[in-house]
């Protein structure tokens, strides 16, 4: 089972790496035959297409920032809330998001599912 | 499918039943046959009696309360971050968790997801 601190550091890594629009380093953190539900409700993908396709449709200057710290678990998932700030035609606009990620023993991400509804999206 | 309203307003009045230490309140959000794992990693259970023991252990004085507001989906899912903050033995002490609950028709909880980890206890 992965240890909190190697589930949390992942997380982090994470959104780092989205932050600088890093795909590879995105991927690195998934295990082989990784899935994404980004959001929850829009169906499985493979994690490999859905976080490039993820990361290439991010508009310039978005941000994501954690909104209270990771949260580990007793087993091999941990969560996160964090918010996406962008600017979409001109407007700005926040999404809260929530991940919940699933671990392997060696500290890869075997699933992620992202929790927002479009009331979360608010300018 | 519940809507995201009636998913958000379900996570509140638990977290408010919480509070006010109200068991058949707590119990009434849950479906027939509805689980809960708290923390994950400790096992699933049926929430009646699982929710009944959580509420009977609390302390005199535990509070919850939202880190930032919840997140819905756009499926039968939602989530929250929040802290709890108690006095053991003397201590302040804080869980940061995280819970991850799915719904059905009816808007009720039919599975709740605690994330915690020994990490997120804190003095």
């Amino acid at each position: 089972m992965p240890s909190e601190t190697t589930m949390r550091t992942a997380m982090q890594a994470y959104l780092d790496a989205l932050n600088n629009r890093d795909v590879a380093r995105i991927i690195a953190l998934f295990a082989e035959g990784g899935t994404v539900e980004d959001p929850v409700g829009s169906g499985v993908h493979d994690a490999r297409p859905g976080l490039t396709r993820l990361v290439g449709g991010l508009p310039d200057g978005a941000t994501f920032t954690l909104d209270t710290p990771i949260r580990a678990s007793h087993g091999s998932g941990a969560a996160m809330a964090f918010t996406v700030r962008m600017v979409l035609d001109g407007k700005p606009i926040q999404i809260r998001s929530l991940d919940v990620m699933q671990f392997d023993d060696e500290g890869l991400i075997t699933e992620m599912k992202a929790y927002y509804g479009p009331s979360d999206i608010t300018s």
